[in-house]
């Protein structure tokens, strides 16, 4: 069967992931659940924002939020 | 069964969740219901906006202003 | 059955509830009805814009507007 | 039944109406059909800009700009 | 039967509409077509932008564009 | 049976076809196919920018972003 | 059978596209997967962003952020 986008970062999980966020901060984390609508379970994640950087053991990132995701 | 993105915050019904809105605006309260869309019912929640903190024993968030939601 | 985000505030039908739109604007009334998209249907409203306070006896909100919503 | 938060415009059929745009204009007019997108069938309506004011016999408001509407 | 909203506009079939964008430009033209989402097909259509003025023997009208529409 | 808005385009196939952006960015091309998101196929495409031309042999452009389309 | 407009990018799967960004970002990479969204999987990407050029092994780009796409 062919292959969906979403399987890119399907193969990630238990894996670290870069995701891009429309508001231009970025994330990093371990990917623990993902969806259709790239809702994001990450855990152990990092936000770089403008000014600082934010930790969170556990993040759910709202799908509607991302521009694009990278396996690292 | 495999895990979905929001069981990261349906395991923390009963607990303090922070809420970053795409606005910016930061929310702290206690979860006591949420949906699919991330609807957030909280209890005892904090808003910190950019001048004033507002405290609400009752908290309904649209879902659709989530950025990212974790628990604390 | 587990609780919905939307019975925090079909729970206030007829009573007082404090509505913050996407547009910044704060509105109070007595909550009437409301639906799952958070259409809301208020009466005795009142709403704060930056610089007047308008008053309406029965107001329709649509819900796409809502930031979040809590029984006062 | 319970109420829908539509039927607060819906009982105003055939009588004047008030509505607020998104993009702030207001409208006035007398209400001849609506839909649950609150798509609104207006006649002898008023639309008052920020500069200058509109009349039409008949206007279709798409619903998706308004922000709220009330009853006369 | 009680009419729909877009019967306002589906009466003027054949007839010169006014439409206003969401950008505030303002078209004219003859409505030959439309459907529930308001996408509309004009006929010796004008567009009357902030500076210049367009002119299109056929126009079609993505729906989401549409701010209000008036059968002239 | 009564005709479609995305008619006015589908009779354009084969043919040129002038489109213009949300971005006010102006596109020609040969129309090769649509959908009713008003996805457009385009070949030998040309697209206006503020600053620039660019051309492409094939175009595939997401629906959401059209304003209008005219066959030419 | 017709063909759908998202035929244009299918053909291209296992060759390099661009694709343009609404946020006026350019990408390329080889094309793996794609669906009805116009979420893309890319291969061996490039971003080129205002100031800077990002790569990335595997790249998952939402599809709503898409304005145009191309077989290079």
């Amino acid at each position: 069967m062919s292959e969906r986008p979403i399987d890119a970062l399907d193969k990630a999980k238990g894996k670290k992931v870069f995701i891009k966020l429309k508001n231009t901060e970025e994330v990093t984390g371990t990917l623990k659940a993902l969806d259709l609508h790239l809702n994001l379970w990450l855990e152990e994640a990092e936000i770089q924002g403008k000014e600082d950087k934010k930790k969170f053991n556990i993040l759910l990132i709202r799908g509607d939020n991302i521009l694009y995701a990278s396996p690292v």
